[in-house]
């Protein structure tokens, strides 16, 4: 059985435009973390944000049952404490069972839309 | 002779906006997973979609030829069944040979248009 | 001494619009394949272009000094043929010295320009 | 303890418009190396610039505290010397302690945004 994943991910960017041309859901400036786990076991996620001038805030947990995939909003982010607005973060993510991670950003200031996704980086 | 690729890739985004500008191919809003053989052998391979809230869909059958490229596009599945859109997936590609998968989507909903692209993950 | 890069990169995607909102040669609609030479010796670079219904096409040649990038646009390559426009094609760029290489495409068809990056798929 | 990222990276792609719609901080035409440090110890980060037709530029020196990101803009670059605008250029980032490194491009020359992204090449 092929192992689908691993267990800790980092993303170096990250940042939310408070300003969006519109509300929907769909279309207000995001960023995600899209989480899928492709195994038989839930994976419990942990995530903490890290940022340029105080300590790292988290851990937000959440969980990705098996075989299914999230696409984990950090707006919706609020306990232990909402992720701000306008401000440079990163993020770190640890599953207790193998996952994938990919980042997206949609920016919808301009007032047209723009986006960005990477892979986020493997660390073990 | 080298290797050129793996026979496992995981994208955990996906997003196929069923809004357009324009309905021309090259225009409409898409997800496409880019597939290069560059080997000697077909590529025999199997996508599965993964959602959040049902079980994966799949899987969807296709072939790539030695020494080509397949630019597959979400929208153009339809068997076993079509891929949703305006909905959360994330996808999972086994391959027979060595094979290199890379993510796009352009999104026209806006009515200009963005882009992303990465990497697919390599699982095996 | 650190070896920085790989001898042969992989891109699944590839596609030059050949449509622009201006023909102004940093916002002519184009993709680039971005290498960086950063070791002692010149990489003499070899490209083929892999298409989804025809032989691939090649090899193109080019030499990064040493110490030096090059964003190398497809648009301009034309020796032994052009690439193509509106057309799909994946490249593998196989080069004498280890070289890091990331894939850029600016397309202004809209006539708003969408931008996408990755890096490549390092292969050996 | 897991050891989270490397200490050399690398990112081929390089290019600072000179144009931007806004001169807003957050809307100005930039790229960015966002840097993380989820480790213990400050990450002392020498950044070399690369071009295509003259010797490198740098050591660019900054550090980051540990248990923080630096959303490094190149626009600020301007000790040993400023980052060229409208230039191609290269960068390789070598630092004390383990960071992950992520590449991101905001261009707003158009006058409406465009984005991307991806992780920097991990070289050790």
């Amino acid at each position: 059985m092929t192992t689908i994943g691993r267990t800790i991910w980092a993303i170096p960017e990250g940042y939310i435009p408070s300003g969006s041309m519109s509300q929907a859901h769909d279309l207000v400036s995001h960023e995600a973390a899209c989480l899928l786990n492709a195994g038989d076991d839930p994976a419990e996620v942990r995530l903490t944000l890290y940022f340029e001038d105080r300590e790292p805030a988290g851990p937000y947990c959440v969980t990705v049952p098996p075989k299914r995939t999230l696409h984990l909003r950090f707006n919706d982010l609020d306990d232990p404490e909402p992720a701000p607005r306008d401000t440079s973060y990163a993020s770190l993510i640890e599953s207790s069972a193998p996952i994938v991670v990919q980042h997206t950003r949609l920016d919808s200031r301009d007032p047209h839309i723009a986006l960005l996704s990477t892979l986020a980086y493997p660390v073990a």
